[in-house]
């Protein structure tokens, strides 16, 4: 049997209430042990609270003293100094809890003191202090939800935005991952049926026809491909959709960087938890958290590509879902085409705005920004990437036509957070799906060159083995280790 | 009728665990408008918790939503994109709730955007958002708790030590209010008693001897003194017992300051909510917390006093529960002493330790501290304040005998602390009791000038009224904004 343990449930500082959890097969009785009210912990309903003193635990026999206590009404003892705090005390019986375990939410009032005497007391009284993420792990481990469900709490937690809590909350309440438990088992029945044909094989019975299989592995190829193609939709749910600022020196890049960001201050970096490091920042623009960097701010790394004699650190424009070519107008709109065409031609794939800065050098009588916009063709340029909807006019100075700016940046963002698939991937999903596929795909060849069904069966069954890691129907002690050492205590 | 309040409860950060808070009487009817599980809120029995799904409210019947849902189990639309979060809901029913009124308690996940969503959704269904110390304020107005044990709910969430959180929670369950009770009923009827003789004052019948009253104004003058006594012991308990070293420029007093703290790693300021501020920090010691000031790091203020040449804040060593004199023992045991017998005569009832420092160099050979302390004889010296179980020999380089220095403090801040009185007082209270003590004093004046009995009633009825404004009998509105004004957010 696992120990009962303990932790603070809600986050730690100055508030008004604080949740410790206690969870584990001693979990009732061990609180019985600290807790006066007029009722004992053992004999109460669960999905119930009780009110009463949380006392500080002294070997003493329990059965006496909860014998003794057990009419005791809280509060009788005022000036007892062995209460700490008066608690409320929720109380779930397994199965019926987070854990799956009979588990205990004691509520007592919040700080630094209150919390880690309780805690400490419950722990002299047998709870063991719970490592990261062993609620979770134990919630897993009684199959109270799958591992790709409990992998979506610690997305849940660390959201950023709306979106990305809407997804990790549909991945944990099931989400795709029915439909992944559906595929394990259609992959363990075609398996089989290969394999009892082979018993068979002498009589040239065909329990699945070849069309047949091939429609369902055709179809579970196609789930697994749209799947793992969210990986990079779920990294920018999950890290932002990053917006690198790239220009010669002086072009405004430091100047653009600041009036996105000053323009909206519910920047995300405010909240505990994200990192200020000033040259890159976030900014929430239609729900979807973007993240801004201002290449100029960058230090030299080892990792620098040398373009037009500028330094750029190629991790940072490597993973950039977009990238805005900041141009100097003042000094000709063509003046920064041979570092873009560079750029360009290092990143063929990558998307591209050309943002003309210094505007207001160039038009000094301030032509509205919307009728300049309209007013400018087709621009005749080396840089056939960009095309005139991707060229925007600004003046990051006097903040011209930012608006203009961010509502393409939101555009961009936008289509590349479409389609969600109701699962935010992490790494250890995404190389999984590709195994698993790579294991469909051979099966499908394998079957297109009439190969035995021994054969087939064997990278069918590998596919469903796949699976069940995946999801945990089968699992080992480093792969949860691995999860559950990236969630918060108490969790 | 107030109208309904939410606040988040718990403290903002990454958790497993957030709990919201909803009060008022409409508490149930909102949170049916958001929550959809096996049972409706409003249907619920007190103290039972109820799981399910928060769902974002949007304006539609109400109840005909709540009929097409009320037989939904949680979870059958988990495609649904309106779904929040999975959440408990904790059901407690007017007055046995902590604002006396119909509460819920909302639990999801932690972090940032959850909570922050169901907060946004409540208020759409009708609820306003909390001030500091609402919830706290309708438990005082609906008479759940006394004014003086709300004040105890931030001294507790506050506290940094054991013995603070002890005390706080011990005036919180009543402790001295009681007794401040008992005395104002006492108040009030010995004034009914003596104006009633004024009714047969021809008569001369006397309903109350001289000697029982004036033996029960001593009574009450001794508790009031006692209460108003225990201010000092509150500071320290609160804010920590302060520690100065002062000292000559190069006596070592940073050297100390960091050898004392380093020694320590439970220093307080690494919790949320607390200074860190260089030049005085927090170290606990035998459970209370004492907050060391290095002098040396203190910047010259207007108000500074100068004293054999060398600028000391005048504030800092008025506030100081103890001054320890800090002298370079290598050059001369009294070097120092024209600093010392100055600081002396500006301070006579301060409390003073004199640390000769940098033993290290006068006993190169390093003889045991201990064996040196108790080698020593009286010290002849013009500090007769000081006296040779006061005098400590250390080196504060080598870290030699600071477990002796740290004992010593320990005495001193442990005998400081004595007779808490179960109450943690404030300034609003000190000021109050200073003024019914005042009160009562002068009614035993009159009363053994053989005052005429209208006048004493008057002193007493005074004195009633102010325990009264003390215990929030009567109260006011800025009164009660300025104390919940100091409550976070959520309680």
């Amino acid at each position: 049997m696992p120990q009962t343990i303990v932790a603070q449930a809600t986050a730690t500082g100055l508030s008004g209430l604080t949740v410790i959890r206690v969870s584990g097969d001693k979990a009732f009785e061990i609180v019985d042990k600290c807790f006066i009210g007029k009722q004992r912990v053992i004999d109460a309903k669960s999905h119930t609270i009780l009110y009463g003193n949380f006392v500080d635990y002294k070997e003493i026999a329990s059965q006496a003293r909860n014998d003794a206590t057990v009419n005791r009404h809280c509060g009788l003892d005022p000036q007892s100094p062995e209460i700490i705090d008066d608690v409320t005390v929720s109380i779930f019986k397994s199965p019926n809890s987070y854990t799956g375990e009979d588990t205990v939410e004691i509520g007592s009032h919040g700080g630094n003191v209150i919390p880690m005497k309780i805690i400490e007391t419950l722990i002299n009284a047998g709870c063991k202090h719970a490592e990261p993420g062993e609620f979770t792990r134990r919630a897993f481990i009684n199959k109270k939800i799958n591992l790709v469900q409990a992998e979506a709490v610690v997305d849940l937690i660390h959201s950023i935005s709306v979106p990305t809590a809407q997804t990790s909350a549909r991945q944990l309440r099931g989400g795709i991952t029915n439909e992944l438990e559906k595929l394990r088992q259609q992959l363990i029945n075609f398996a089989s049926m290969l394999e009892l044909e082979l018993d068979f094989a002498d009589e040239e019975i065909d329990l699945i026809s070849n069309k047949e299989l091939l429609l369902f592995l055709e179809n579970a190829i196609t789930l697994c491909k749209n799947l793992s193609n969210s990986f990079t939709v779920s990294n920018i749910l999950r890290d932002g959709f990053y917006v690198a600022i790239v220009g010669k020196p002086n072009a405004g890049k430091s100047t653009l960087f600041n009036s996105l960001l000053n323009k909206n201050r519910s920047i995300v970096s405010e909240i505990a938890g994200t990192t200020r490091d000033y040259i890159s920042e976030y900014l929430i623009l239609n729900d979807i958290p973007l993240k801004i960097i201002d290449t100029a701010g960058l230090r030299e790394t080892v990792d620098t590509v040398e373009i037009a004699g500028i330094k750029i650190a190629q991790e940072t424009l490597e993973e950039a879902n977009l990238i805005l070519f900041l141009n100097d107008i003042s000094l000709g709109e063509n003046f920064s085409d041979d570092l873009f065409l560079e750029i360009q031609n290092h990143y063929p794939n990558s998307d591209f705005l050309l943002v003309q800065n210094k505007c207001d050098l160039v038009y000094p009588d301030g032509i509205a920004g919307q009728a300049r916009n309209d007013s400018l063709m087709f621009r005749h340029t080396a840089l056939d990437a960009v095309s005139p909807e991707n060229t925007i006019y600004i003046s990051a100075k006097n903040q011209n036509d930012l608006e203009i700016l961010k509502n393409k940046i939101g555009e961009f963002a936008k289509k590349a957070t479409e389609n969600t698939n109701d699962i935010l991937l992490n790494e250890r999903q995404y190389f999984k799906l590709l195994e698993i596929e790579k294991s469909l795909l051979s099966a499908k060849t394998l079957l297109l060159e009439d190969t035995v069904s021994e054969i087939i069966s064997i990278e069918i069954r590998n596919a469903g083995r796949l699976l069940g890691e995946l999801t945990g129907e089968t699992w080992n002690e480093e792969v949860l280790n691995s999860i559950f050492s990236r969630f918060c205590i108490g969790k």
